[in-house]
């Protein structure tokens, strides 16, 4: 069951885009929501609540708690109207997951939508220090203006979740649709640090195609200090495992 | 699927509450709802049957068979109303537990309530002998009261299952909501014991705020019981385990 | 989704009783509704389709493939209209035996029953050459009739499955029900044997009950086969492990 | 949540069949559906979505992304309309497997579809070079054509996912059905080859019994060819295996 609660009722946008931003790896796509929230000012238009989200009561510093739930903000920037969906969680299961994605659509559809962009990540294998941003779109056409501003089409791969499989739901709605994913490395995700660089560098992607304007210095000062942190954790567990084989080996060609 | 059957079709009050115990850690939240139903002589007011609990029919002493099921019950006390809601168990999957909650408020919503009150246990690590109240709410307003008789507000945190989500359903009907958290030991949570003592003092909360005037004497007495029980237990455990280590430890330094 | 296809339309039972018998422990269940089909020469009246049973067609020795369903059949002995509820295997999850329970019910209700019957196991962990049929009502008032032919009210305990729940449900649609529990062997239950014996004693309860005049010979007959079978099982089971222990024993006493 | 998109409205088939093919052990099914479009130049007819598959985005080399989905085509052959049915995937769940197929035939039933037939495999656990197809009916007289051009009935067994059930659910639509095993090795199936001629085979049956004149040497050639590669791997994987066997017995014998 879900039950969506509109809280703004007054828009009149031409033309507007909607910028999917869900918890994945690296807490990407949230990233990038929270960060677009806060810079375009944007306000609460809606809330989806449901039963499909864990059974959970989250409660904050001050004592209040509350169920998962979806948010949905705007903003105008220029004559774009840009909306922003975030949320706590994932449903739990997959059928849900579809099923939220199609619903959000469902909601957003009349407000005159261009173009759908997902914001996830990108998991890399090693520590790579120019980190580039893939993404993935529902058609032919919809990918060009992103690789004119550097983007890399991404080659084969299946993308798991909401933040992927919106883009496929677009295309039923025949809605355009575009994930953008941020390069993270596995370490980032596998110590459960927030990839800032990630998130910044999807938006400013996504704000250089569709002028939006956001500044990411912070999050570029952010994710900068969590690469180092990652760095110094990931030197420390190697000359550990060093000095540990060292120290398992002595025995058998010392003594 | 839910059905509900109401029992009693002449309620009128002004103004009521809803108190929710569902079975769960230390069996804290049902031990409430059924102390409460005894001392206020509440009044079956409903059931509520459903296909998604355990498929087991639990069989008395008597040789009666019944499926699991929601009982609401409901009192006057002064001037207000009060629902007493619990059940044998909760649904089984996360996705049902939400359904429930919302379910039990749309069929109570229409009485006036003013307030949903959860109880649930709030597990301690450590054998604490002066036991406390978290309260959590729905949102900044609704604490006060209970602060005021002495509750904590709880200071972030995870409620799991239908004892803390249907507090946060009961803001999207626009409803205040409460949860009590009675502090508990780990060690009656995993010996299987129902603990009394945290149930006794979320009703003395309870009580003091909306003027029940319940007697929880019985239960002191028998939560002390526990206790001690409890008690006894660890301290035999913690003497084998010395007395094993030391038995353990013989051969390595004596012989 | 299910969907009930019925066979018979011409049907004028002034009071009938649903005998139910799904796959269960021991196969009792099954085996009970089997034989009072061919007993009762009882004529298919209805068929329920399903999407909750597992994904599976299964084949027969002629080439002929088909998916579980529920079946219904009917007859009428003296002026007892009898239904009898079987099938090929229960719904995978809880919250669908739950239903199908409910749905059974709902298709049979307007047919005057007056009770509703459930042949399940009850497992005993000793082998017992006396077998009891153990029996749980939906209320007090059901049982005496079966007590007086023999029967043993069971003193608390959980069924599991439809066997179990539908006369829970029962109780929901203010009919009388009625679970009756062959006493079966915990070795015939793990060793996959058909429990004809346990079969027998409870169709002989509920013939002396209902008069419904079923000759059991056959069952009783089988029933002794695979007892003795098991018997032989278990003596060379117990042998072999003597030996077994003897044999191990032996490089450490004799060598 | 399904939801089919029709791309031709103008079908007039005076009879038709249904040929269905979804992924499977050794892709069996896919690959007869798949050779089927291509052979019959059929056209795209709808297109089924769902919530019920993984939820993945699919990304193709080209960086294009898609949910899974349905395919049904059509094509006419002589004056037979043919629609193949195919997807990426099954539904996960047995219940949506079971859901999926009653959609398909409610979507399909007013086409004056004669016959349902389903392509799957048959797995045999030693390798046989001269490889049958087995067959299955949900009725007696629907297998007779095939037989007659060199099936198998199969005796006893079971066929699971929407490759066997969906002439289960054919059945309930008052509609021939027969599922066409290509009979594999275990071999093929376990080292995840694509089994080309156990869907020669099916696709061989089916042109002969309904015309359909389709050309299946491609297959033949890349059958033989995996049929090549899984024996030469089966006997370097026999002789590695000879060679640890001697390997490991060295020491105890000629040491």
């Amino acid at each position: 069951m879900w039950k969506f609660i509109k809280y703004d009722n007054n828009i009149d946008f031409g033309r507007s885009i909607v910028i999917v931003g869900f918890p994945g790896m690296g807490l990407v796509g949230k990233t990038v929501a929270s960060h677009l929230i806060d810079s375009l000012d944007a306000k609460l238009f809606g809330v989806i609540y449901g039963t499909k989200f864990p059974a959970q009561l989250i409660v904050d510093s001050g004592g209040i708690g509350e169920i998962s739930k979806v948010l949905i903000y705007n903003s105008k920037v220029n004559d774009l109207g840009v909306f922003i969906v975030t949320g706590d969680s994932q449903p739990i299961s997959d059928s849900d997951q579809h099923f939220l994605s199609h619903y959000i659509l469902s909601k957003l559809r009349k407000y005159n939508i261009v173009e759908v962009i997902a914001a996830a990540a990108y998991v890399s294998d090693v520590v790579v220090s120019s980190r580039r941003v893939f993404v993935v779109g529902n058609n032919k056409d919809v990918l060009r203006k992103y690789v004119d501003k550097g983007a890399v089409v991404l080659s084969e791969g299946v993308i798991s979740g909401l933040n992927g499989i919106i883009i496929g739901w677009a295309k039923v709605f025949g809605i355009q649709g575009t994930c953008a994913l941020g390069e993270t490395w596995r370490s980032i995700v596998e110590l459960n640090y927030v990839d800032y660089t990630a998130a910044k560098l999807v938006i400013d992607l996504l704000s250089n195609v569709w002028n939006l304007g956001v500044d990411t210095r912070d999050l570029e000062r952010k994710g900068k200090g969590i690469e180092k942190e990652v760095e110094l954790l990931l030197r420390s567990f190697t000359q550990q495992k060093e000095e540990g084989i060292k120290g398992e080996k002595r025995p058998y060609y010392i003594t």
